[in-house]
């Protein structure tokens, strides 16, 4: 296309960008029309994309970062002949694949969901990660970005990361049009406050005027040539551009325009130019995935582990039998243990230093290639990931995380470290698996199975050593659990641990049995999905559960137990042990004494509770 | 101090880290000895502090942000008389105010927790705003940050607030001792590269040796008299200086030494200096706190409003009659309504932008001085700074949280907008409060309430309106609930609601009183603390609680719930509706009705339930 052409091509996507957010009476029409020409340039010229093989290997990766800029996506769908006119004007209906913000879930030419704003970025930098070392292969990856979310520190860990990756196959392009949702952004039309930025974080930087399309194509082309480091353009834009009413002006943002038609009618009418996007002229280089046994690690049986250990040796076996499984560490992998992992297969260990964000969305890029990723740290530390584990599941991406040194068992290094909330967070996440074994048998099991399933899972470890109980053999299917104390239907209350209060639940019910209160003990290793039929045996053969965690007593494994009950069938008494104080530094069993759920506490509230019971 | 005695005093500080550690058996000496000479010249000169007197408005506020050097801080502590040496051998000790990172739960001098990293700068950016913006008093903040934790995007977010603030009482020192947890960072001893990221934000910047004490003096000098804008001192040193075996090694990290006597005869033996540390000759201009009454908005009962509104509006009425409060937003103050509360109070008012940790973070460090914070943005994006409220709560922090657009009933923006994990994240907090109003003067009530409570205060808002249910004089204590029908012990099942599912819940019990049915509706406002009593009274008298909720089914209101029955007491039966499918772009009331937590749905959950109980 010529200058006058992309133009008008433009042109044609704030056109469509108007219309979409008019049908649906919602929407982000100004934030879409001050990208319309980078949008324009870049499908017309620059990117490789084959939109009938949204699979293909070898495109190139196109990620709205601004994902509220969506009729701009799809207008530039429809420019490339991948939706129809009449599915445009479904734009946030029910049932549309069009969403309000996009996700790849609906469509099959978006890589990953994006609303939450900061965190497009850091994803791309997973793909383009993915791409640059384990693919080796020539796909570039283009990330639109508002000036807005660079104000999220998301953005920074990003920046941060991909130079220090040297992905020159990264581009970022900043539409920089100095107005955000409720007013201007703390640099307005400051393009050299942004470059000054990248530059010391180690980007190329190119600054433009964003609506002069010769630019943008120079600009465009420049990113693909600069070789060692990621590019960023910064395109200087009007939110709004091309309707005199609304250019420039505050107070319009996420809304549709008044005078839709003037509007349309002062960019030139509506318009059907089709784009031949360029499709991609290579095939991938596929990475490799050797068909090596599956060797999971073994220890002593009566002899201790700690659960890290497991992980971090089950990961490494795992690696050598699957080709496809990549770890990623936030410079903690000595005290994760997924060190383990990089001595074995340095090539597929990804260090992201002290960047929780962007651990887990390069997880969620390299997902998105096919890989399947394990990204571990603290369980307390994951929490500084939430919203792109929320962001994860909108998704549908299949992550795996793992975090260490949960609970108050991590002893003296005290409540920053530990991991309380952790299984409140990753239960409420849609579609989430959430395991937690006690054993090292267990955990290896667990960690090769999660590898097989859909959506977020997450294990957490511990950092203590621990008894091993199983044998090497066992097997833990998700949604399962194991009874390790019972004696039928005598028993007088079901215990209800994981995890470090499995083995505590195990003494207090030997001391039970030895005073003639038989218990019945339940590991339950899978806290999401739970062991419904277990638990509801139980509940009917002894009548009272008693659930011990270390963890608070919101969200985790107490009300995971509640899963079992809650269609009005009748539901057991319940006791429930959790950490209900702010601990201090103290050794590992001075903490759970503490928090009242070791062996100890466990007896005298099941001795309690039998006393209740015998009284009238 | 001469140079020689500084020196001799960094000296005491690497002895008495290691001193500590020792007697603790773990503990972090390595990464306390870099930092030594930093602190004992920060102390001996630049600290203006009275020990006897942590409340004095007019002290300097010093926050350890690299937390697990706490030994460090310990021995200063000792140089400073504040504690005696026998206290510091009970460091890490169960009990012990010497926790393995500071808290200021335990210790006056400490004015926030930290040991997750990247926390301290955002906090002590809201304590330098504090002391810039709102009290106009000169004190400075001083931050001790690690290399490693510059990685992290939060470090950002600060260096992006601080500049635009022109906090030029705000000093970072950043200890480039080299090495991480696992190994070296990523950019070793080049401090010029952190320097050029922190010019790039703004900052004045300066580079020295940090085992000179003169240069450190020199830049502690420096930094004092830079005007418009904050200062970072990036300080080469080394880990474990001082003592040839350990110094500058990896794999030292978080480990006691292990010739500690030896270590301690190399670095000349225990010393017992004692710093006369400079005390503030100023008092503090007091933030005025005007007494006016409290004039809360009012609305027609039987109209429309939306709980955001009045969100809005009542935090308006509330900085009015306080002086003491201050708003916080996360650039959506004209969704969130923040911003009319921006409109007549705009000197309390802060921008935070797109960055929500600092947003939380900022809110923390206003807390510490004295201010009643309230930072608002999206329910979903709280999540952002879930780590940031975590470490609120281990702070003991009185912060209040207000999240918007909660649940599917914001319509079509579609998933990555709508908070369904925010009450789980929230409740999980150590001793938070949770609240989750369905009206227009139920919401203004809380949001005045919330300033009185202890701890981190979350209030969850809608976006639509909703019927006004209440008259304006009603109250709503915290933990309390509302029973809004009723047909007394007649009452076939309970309906619990919250929020947007309240009127669907009343619309449902009247279709059902209608059929014959009657049931009863509560109204569970406070989500965390529940109302025990009602819920078990409703048990008793119905036998059956159907809760329903705006919200994943991990971790909300139905969980919730069960705070009520966790003593071994009898449990009724339980439904729980929630949102458990992903939801797309639809109208808020196809949303209600696909995640089946619409009227329709919960009058046919509840004739399910009681023809089950009819049957045998």
């Amino acid at each position: 296309m010529d200058s006058a052409e992309l133009a008008e091509l433009g042109q044609q996507l704030r056109v469509d960008s108007i219309r979409a957010s008019a049908a649906a009476g919602s929407g982000h029409p100004t934030s879409s029309m001050s990208a319309a020409d980078l949008m324009a340039v870049l499908l017309a010229h620059h990117l490789h994309y084959d939109f009938e093989r949204p699979e293909h290997p070898a495109n190139d990766r196109f990620v709205l970062s601004k994902g509220h800029a969506s009729p701009l996506l799809y207008a530039a769908y429809k420019a490339a002949g991948a939706v129809d006119d009449d599915e445009l004007l479904t734009f946030r209906e029910l049932g549309s694949r069009l969403e309000g913000h996009p996700t790849p879930r609906r469509l099959p030419w978006v890589e990953t969901a994006t609303g939450s704003l900061g965190l497009g970025l850091p994803v791309g930098v997973g793909i383009a990660l993915s791409g640059k070392r384990l693919e080796s292969h020539a796909y570039r990856v283009w990330v639109l970005c508002g000036d807005s979310e660079l104000a999220e520190g998301s953005i920074w860990e990003a920046a941060e990361h991909a130079s220090y990756e040297n992905l020159d196959n990264l581009t970022a392009i900043v539409d920089v049009n100095r107005l955000g949702q409720r007013g201007p952004t703390r640099h307005g039309h400051d393009l050299d406050a942004y470059a000054r930025r990248f530059r010391a974080f180690g980007w190329h930087t190119v600054e433009i005027d964003g609506h002069d399309v010769d630019a943008i194509d120079r600009a465009c082309g420049e990113a693909r040539s600069t070789l060692g480091q990621p590019s960023v353009i910064l395109a200087r834009t009007l939110k709004g551009k091309g309707v005199a009413d609304i250019e420039d002006r505050e107070g319009l943002h996420g809304k549709p325009l008044k005078n839709a038609d003037d509007a349309i009618e002062e960019l030139g009418g509506v318009r059907d130019l089709r784009v031949r996007v360029h499709t991609p002229d290579v095939d991938r280089v596929l990475h490799s995935v050797p068909g090596g046994g599956l060797d999971l690690p073994r220890w002593e049986r009566g002899g201790r582990a700690a659960t890290r250990d497991a992980f971090g040796k089950a990961l490494a076996a795992l690696g050598t039998a699957r080709g496809d499984v990549v770890a990623l560490d936030g410079e903690v992998g000595d005290s994760t243990r997924a060190e383990l992992f990089a001595k074995e297969h340095p090539e597929r260990y990804v260090e992201c230093y002290i960047a929780e964000q962007q651990l887990v969305a390069a997880a969620v890029g390299l997902a998105a290639r096919g890989w399947v990723p394990y990204a571990s740290t603290f369980a307390a530390f994951l929490t500084r990931a939430h919203d792109v584990i929320r962001m994860a599941a909108v998704s549908g991406a299949g992550i795996n995380l793992v975090g260490s040194h949960a609970g108050v068992a991590i002893g003296q290094d005290g409540p920053s470290q530990m991991g309380l909330e952790d299984l409140a967070m990753m239960r409420s996440v849609h579609g989430s698996t959430v395991l937690y074994p006690c054993d090292a048998h267990q955990t290896a099991r667990l960690v090769a199975t999660m590898a097989g399933l859909d959506g977020v899972r997450y294990l957490r470890t511990s950092r203590g050593d621990g008894p091993v109980l199983y044998g090497p053999d066992e097997e833990f299917p998700v949604g399962g659990s194991k009874v390790l104390r019972s004696s039928g239907p005598d028993d007088r209350v079901t215990i209800v641990a994981a995890g470090v209060t499995v083995p505590e639940a195990l003494a207090a019910a030997d001391a039970l049995g030895a005073q003639g209160i038989p218990v019945r003990v339940i590991d339950l290793y899978s806290v999401k999905p739970v062991d419904r039929d277990t638990l509801r045996r139980a509940a009917e053969e002894t009548g009272c559960l008693l659930t011990v965690e270390d963890h608070h007593p919101e969200g985790g494994l107490g009300d995971a137990v509640l899963d079992a009950f809650v269609d009005g069938r009748p539901v057991p008494r319940l006791v429930r042990l959790a950490v209900t104080s702010m601990p201090g530094s103290a050794s590992p069993q001075e903490q759970l004494h503490a928090a009242g759920i070791d062996a100890e506490s466990i007896a005298v509230a099941v001795r309690l509770l039998v006393e209740q019971a015998i009284a009238p």
